[in-house]
């Protein structure tokens, strides 16, 4: 078995990291982080951990793991803090000769003066920036099973590159794009925010972020260095809003482009994107448009593309579930590839539905 | 008072129909219909309209209405039955001299191969359609005033062709248009169908008629009509995408244009906005996103017109409650107008929030 | 018009109050104060009440009134603080000769020593709790009329009393009585907490405070009261559990007591209820189970009184809406009382539904 | 690997079955019944399973399984047929040499007019109701690994007798019982009726089945033959009120009872249920009010007794996964005793959360 640790484990995705660990073939969390709760054990954070008065349980029993102040050392560590915050501790664990994911969004940008414009904040490691591997695994699978440091991409972000990277690799689509995205709740943490109260979100449904998500430099930058290497370079010019739903996991993004070919078929469109994912075990092509409640609890992104019959764009439905591929399944992915372990170990494919 | 009757009150349009109309000062629902529960008392099939055993109500009781087959002669007939059977009874509540305001889709297209494209049925009365008044009271105040006949606008058209026409009747915006739209479950109606079961639509987020949605043809026509009346002609290419989200209520649509001249400021837009809704009772002109539960129970739209920082597209945010300014809320204010009442009578302004 | 304030406005309890008295015939608000949000105007801080930038309101436009620090003096001023902190207040405002609906915890109970063994805190006033009246309008109707200060009851409290006052007053139940009830999130306020979370609630039931929650006292003062005061007198032995459930509004009451006659029949108990709230405005007394969603948005009450076919026992569910019948539609009631008006001024009957 | 059939396979525990499935170490699923479904391919059906069109899966892949009129032989059939429909079938397999889990509620009573006077249905094999085996593993472990048939409890009985077992064997209760639970929507299936439709559920909350729940009779045959296996023989006085609630999973029941003697204490209760639940693996005697949501997708039952501090009543709250423990999860518990393998192989123990 193989030693990780969660830092921040008190979070939305430090919580699901828990749950697929668990059923995980190699990784076993060993160490777990959470400022506010450092001392507690586990189940007395999670109550639902608890073994229960009535075992006495041999073996591993993840409850009873005390929460510590600061990472002790693993092959491996899943940094779950927010930004900024993250990118201290990621240089501790690099320096420790851990293995990291990081979750948040610090690695991600490869552009410092992109970085500070969009979070307001002097990065610590500049140089870092522009070696970091961004974790999609469909896009930079050596890289990542080379690299020591990964940065987990955003959902949003996920969600929209996913659904028109084929598009841009093949020289398929022009520069003007508009991405929607609706978002479950738990993509907002699990902070104490008004906006984050039951009754501020049930029956609501909002726009927002309308003068800039922080997830669209990650898709620009994706989707333009996609096309680049497709041989098809491009300078996009995406509008993105995310609208928030009352639901509290699921990422669905409609994406809308125009074709620079109009005699483009549709099934020259689905032919691009089934070879473009030919056997990638995450993502599933499919012709209906797909319900995020199909990835519920899973590591998969479905992708429809189709041409709207009036204004013959390509549209791209995809989704996902937001802490799956859009976060701590997506991380798994990326330390399974990182550890030279199979791709899917731990990566449950049965979505909860009802 | 002014005797008035529902046809098809076991709808969810019937419903808020009696809501509203039990608050109103001048109208008095006398009669209402519904095939499968004809004989029954409304108090039967709406438990929740009993007035209770304990009373013995004297004046008007709502809950003692006995639902009839064919709608009685009334000054004004509210038809919620689907397309196609709502035309047939439509012509004969005419005939009778009834005033109408249908609240299906049979009369709202102007040209009878629309119609016939998109709700693959021919239509009964092609020479009303050219004469038939789009029930938008924004637009058409005077000819619904005048009219016998009007078809209340579609829910996702509403709120689309509210967010865009101020920008096609100034000429602010080139003929490329997306059009998002989320919508609450109630627009599918009361009828038994799987994707309305409360255990496939809870926690789930699509897209749906991606192929097209009937309410397309009724944006083209009313914002290409706002746009020759402005002065501006324009043969718009517009996408539509609706999306179903776990709510009952509410519709919101963020709909995407490209400014025709560059320099555009979101002082202009604003102020063109706030002049083309002067005083119009039933929208917001706001400065902040807005949230579909601001409009839960009440006939009011909220529109939020901005600019994409990065790409300078207008970007237009509105809402309002499918059942309210999307509906029966509409409706009224409609029926107001050819009742020669004050436009707002018995139309909520406070949502019910949370 | 009739001026009134709003102390603490900015609670759900305070938002509903604002949707009802903007409907109301007499009331009008002219204060409304909130420490956070002090110097705001309501429409900054509630901004679904802004009238637009298309509109030159004339006449009353709450969304410009300025939240304030302290109350200013009204005829009657509801109050909206937590307890401890009301009763300070309230005090203020009745020295001041204002009328006070108080929302509050801090004068419903009569017994200083019980308020002090369940608030945990020792009570500024306690011969104000001997002569205080408890804001029930179907018990004290006379009192409360008659009074400066009335102690509106508590949600959970009003719907368990409701349910089983006939049958204690009628001496028709023994002492060992269970309530259940199911609660929707906007019971537990606006306030920041872990638990009110979206992620937290959604798809989540439990029960809570099985160690005694602050309502029983109420319930337990009020039922023997009421059996004292019908001539049956009796110690109740009363289990409480109330249970949180995934909505925004709702209360119901399962309630479960032994009939003291075996022979008692349903007929005789419907001829009980039936009696006792004959022409209560706000209690329907039914033959089928209720729906709190029959109560959206209303002052009404659902109470539907059964046998157990199997065990006898005498079986009753209510039901109200918790911000309506279960706080501010019964501040209402009772200030209408106060103000010499009639009891339904300003409340809605028909209900939000769907 | 062990070949099973699901019987019926287009409802949701038939869903829940393929998931559970799909991670089960020895069973595979060969055969798929579904009457109105037949001759689809699972994936046409419910297109989440769909491998997608970039794959060419290898192996199993479970959506290309052609969906069959009749069950084929296999080594053990799931049944999920509604009562009456699964008799008939389950004998069909039982003569072919299946092993059968039904998880309908033909032979749970081992009384043939019990059964009859609940079910209005004249039960086609009453000798076999006699010798059927009650699926509830805590009990009967020994007897479902012996047998051929095994009856699947019911999901409130499942909660309740679980909840109470305990108590009623150590005879520490009185006969006056009281049990309210509370129910997801899936526990009303998939079928098309008004009352399972989501605006009809969304937000509310109600009691139902007053006159008498079906779960009834199990609960009762349970916990008397429970209270007799240890000694304490008593006759129930139990009266149970099931609730529906707005979430799709998840069942709650808070159970009260008569303490036997008033010294009892808590330290007591707890030692009890510990005990008899010693090591038992899907149950989880806890310390704390549970919650549904920490069994979702689980196989697992959180159980908390307490004592009401001022009733001294005892009050159980216990909770579960009504498609997990109350239903495929207990159906595969069974199965796994049945065909000789680990108890727990492919039950969950993370939740899904949030």
């Amino acid at each position: 078995m193989i030693p990780v640790s969660i830092v921040n484990v008190t979070s939305y995705t430090g919580l699901e990291l828990l749950r697929l660990l668990a059923g995980h073939p190699e990784f076993v969390v060993t160490s777990a982080t959470g400022r506010s709760a450092a001392g507690q054990r586990l189940d007395d954070f999670f109550p639902q951990l608890a073994a229960g008065r009535n075992h006495n349980p041999t073996g591993h029993n993840i409850g009873s793991l005390v929460i510590s102040e600061k990472a002790e050392k693993t092959e491996l560590a899943f940094v779950c803090l927010p930004h900024a915050a993250a990118a201290t501790t990621v240089l501790e664990l690099l320096a420790q000769g851990s293995k990291v994911v990081d979750l948040s969004a610090d690695f991600r940008l490869h552009d410092a003066r992109v970085y500070e414009e969009w979070y307001q904040h002097t990065h610590p490691a500049p140089a870092l920036l522009e070696t970091s591997v961004y974790g999609l695994c469909e896009r930079y699978r050596e890289q990542i099973a080379a690299s020591q440091l990964v940065a987990n991409p955003g959902c949003h972000s996920t969600t929209a590159i996913l659904a028109l990277l084929p598009a841009v690799a093949a020289g398929l689509i022009g520069p003007d794009i508009v991405v929607t995205t609706l978002t479950g709740i738990s993509g907002a943490g699990r902070g104490l925010k008004l906006s984050s109260l039951y009754c501020e979100q049930d029956e609501d449904a909002s726009a927002y972020s309308l003068s800039g998500h922080r997830h669209l430099p990650e898709i620009v930058q994706e989707l333009e260095a996609g096309a680049r290497d497709g041989g098809h370079p491009i300078q996009l010019r995406l509008a993105f809003v995310p609208h928030l739903v009352p639901m509290s996991r699921g990422l669905l993004a409609t994406c809308y482009a125009d074709k620079k070919e109009p005699s483009l078929t549709i099934e020259e469109v689905r032919a691009v994107y089934t070879a473009y994912y030919a056997n990638e075990p995450a993502i599933r092509v499919v012709e209906t448009a797909p319900h995020t409640r199909w990835t519920s609890g899973t590591n998969l992104c479905y992708i429809y593309p189709t041409l709207d019959p009036r204004t013959g764009r390509l549209v791209v439905v995809s989704c996902l579930d937001n802490l799956g591929k859009g976060a701590a399944g997506q991380a798994i992915q990326n330390a399974n590839l990182m550890c030279d372990l199979p791709e899917t170990a731990g990566l449950p494919t049965s979505s909860l539905m009802p």
